[in-house]
Order: structure tokens, then C-alpha cells, then sequence
């Protein structure tokens, strides 16, 4: 478009690659930001230059921070023992907002797929063999062994999503961990809180079913 | 949330008040970038500063660009005889798709609103009117007066929105323009193309029936 110059029509581009945006709702973003300068455009540019600058990923879970090991990593309050591993950071941060965990993360960064051809050698599944089968993770003993046990992780936690991808890799890990002895739990499935069976699929209300428990 | 440093949080927190973005897609867009830091968001970036740097808003007509007058006003082949009104730049760009129109545009940025508070001084009206009414633009003509007659604008075409807000504007508009003696029209109200009739509301169609043209 020879309407605005290329320096738009650039930032148009890399905002319409962005997931939720196409190019329509892009140039509606450029706009916006255009005409509020001081409230949207400036701030995103430095922004999106902070995190570009600041931001790493964890070395030890693979969360990403403005510090490697991450906060979660770092936080002595948190329990050594229990390990849950998710697919993608969005996934972590999901389950920290539910505020229902307090152990450690690990982060697979991806999901195994036949279709999209992501093998095991493409996810984080030898720092998680590591910190399983080790007697805790070395890069996180030297910060908080002083104030946890840093101890054995007693409990894997499988929170991939409910896919079939997602269960396909739940079981190679399992399969993976079964040497080592540890505890391999998956999250429940069920009846989503809120949720009208009438909506539910076939599949989520059988195992609701199966896994029904006392009241 | 903890789990991200305040870095991250304030990149969510610009990118959810884009229109088409809300919080939970600007949590996504914001992992997206930084899983993908060399393709996104180093680039957005970039291209957010240059904006913010380079590109202003133009003197005559209210477009943006990188150059005032911008491009489209320094085009010595349109046709300074005919000034195109838009409410806003988002506009403008359509219309310079639809490559149908090649005199001047005029950018109200807004649109009169009683709801809204947006009385006619929060237009740009007083710059149409010296554009209708001076014999060519003065800041046009510099650049242009040699290969163009920098004659005075014999039609101003409305092209507000198909809304009440937007043809109340048209209506206030067509009566400050009386004056003036400038011919005033307006863009043609009916089917749209590849539109089905049944989908269609009584008053577009009521339109599309009374300005029904011989095939």
C-alpha cells in the first residue's frame, strides 16, 4: 500500500503475525497506535525493547524471566519434591494463576507430533531426566540449598494439555521415568467448573464418570 | 501475576489495549514474541520506534506518513479538483484500495457524536473549509502548483460512515459547505458486492431499491 509510508506498513507486518491479529485487525492496531502516541506507541516500543533486552529463558525449567534461574526457580518457599511438567511457559503461567502449586516447573517447549514432526530430541526431556534422576538439580542447589532440602523430586506432575498430542507425550514421559522410580501423576479430567454437561463432549463426561468421587 | 517479571507484564498490559487484543490474547501475542525473538520481537521493536520517530501527521489532509504534506497530498497526478472527506486515516487507506479515487483527501479525525461529547470544533473542519474555500491549498501548491492547475475544488465528496453518527456529520457538513457553492456528494448507499439480499437490513435494501440504475 502506497498510502503510508514503509515504516507502517512494516509494523503493520509484524503485528499481523501475531496470534490473534490478521491484517485487518494489524492496520486497525498500527492506527490506534498511531493516533495515540503517547499512550500505546511509544510505551509498546520500549516495552517490546525491555523484554527483547531483558528477557531470558530459565535454564533450570525453561520459564521466561528478566533472571535465569527464574523467580519460581529461586523462591526457597517453593517444594523441591514435586515436579510438574508443562507443554509451553503460557501453560505455567496458566497454573500459577490458579494458585493451586507450589513446587518446581519444567518446561518441555513443545509437544511431540507426528504430524508437525517434533521428536523427543526437540523438548527439554534431558533437563527433566536430569533433575529427576539427579539428586536434585545442581543449578538450582547452589541458590536455595541453604534454606530447602534440595532434595530428591519424589512426584512428577504430567499437566500437559488435553489433546491428543498432549497425551500422547504424557505417556512417553512416563514411559521415560519409569526407571527412576518417581511418582508419575497426570491432572484430573472431568467436568470443567462451571461447565453444563449438556455442552460437554462424550469423551470428558465418561471419564467425569469414571473418576466420580464421594461427596 | 509473579511468574513473569514486571518486564513482561507491562509489554501484556500495552498490547491488551490494541483494539481487536484483550488480556488474554495479549498474554498470548506477548509469548509468542519472545518464543520467537528474532522474527517478532526484535522487529516490533524496531518498527514501533521507527513510527513513533519518523512518522507525522500531515499538514493539509490528516493522513499520516513520514513526510508533510504526505505523499498522497505531494502526488502532482491527482486531481486537486476533487476533495475526498474521510473520518479517519483507517478510512483513507480503504479507499486507496479500492483504487477507484484520485483527487485530495480531507481527514476530519472524528466524527461528530452527542454521546461521545464531539462537537464540531474537535474536527478539522476549519481546514476543509479554508481548503474549499482559498483558491488551492496554499502549502499544495508550493509543491505542486507547476505541474498541476492548484485549482480551486469544484466537488467535495463526502465518505463518512454508514452510520447516524457519520451521515449527521455529512448533513452538517453539506450545510457549511453551502456557502461556498461547492458541489457536494456522497458515496452511493446499497447492495454490497458479492452481498445477499436476504442478510440484508430493510434500510440498505430500501436504498438500493430507490437508486436503482438501467442495465
Amino acid at each position: 500500500m502506497a498510502t503510508a509510508g514503509p515504516e507502517i506498513e512494516r509494523l503493520i507486518q509484524i503485528l499481523a503475525r501475531l496470534p490473534g491479529l490478521g491484517p485487518r485487525s494489524a492496520r486497525r492496531a498500527a492506527l490506534t497506535m498511531i493516533k495515540r502516541r503517547e499512550q500505546l506507541l511509544d510505551p509498546l516500543a520500549r516495552a517490546a525493547r525491555d523484554v527483547a533486552d531483558k528477557v531470558v529463558e530459565c535454564g533450570t525449567c525453561g520459564n521466561v524471566d528478566v533472571a535465569d534461574p527464574c523467580s519460581l526457580c529461586r523462591d526457597p518457599k517453593r517444594d523441591n519434591a514435586i515436579l510438574c511438567v508443562v507443554e509451553e511457559v503460557g501453560d505455567l503461567w496458566a497454573l500459577e494463576r490458579a494458585q493451586s502449586f507450589s513446587g518446581r516447573y519444567h518446561v518441555l517447549g513443545g509437544i511431540l507430533s507426528a504430524l508437525d514432526g517434533v521428536t523427543p530430541d526437540d523438548l527439554n526431556l534431558k533437563g527433566l531426566l536430569a533433575r529427576v534422576g539427579a539428586e536434585g538439580d545442581p543449578q538450582l542447589e547452589e541458590g536455595s540449598a541453604t534454606e530447602n532440602d534440595g532434595g530428591q523430586v519424589r512426584e512428577v506432575v504430567l499437566a500437559m494439555n488435553a489433546t491428543v498430542d498432549g497425551q500422547a507425550t504424557a505417556h512417553y514421559i512416563t514411559d521415560l521415568l519409569e526407571a527412576t522410580g518417581v511418582k508419575v501423576t497426570r491432572l484430573a479430567h472431568g467436568v470443567p467448573v462451571g461447565g453444563e454437561l449438556d455442552y460437554l463432549d462424550e469423551g470428558t463426561l465418561s471419564q467425569a464418570f469414571k473418576a466420580r468421587r464421594p461427596l
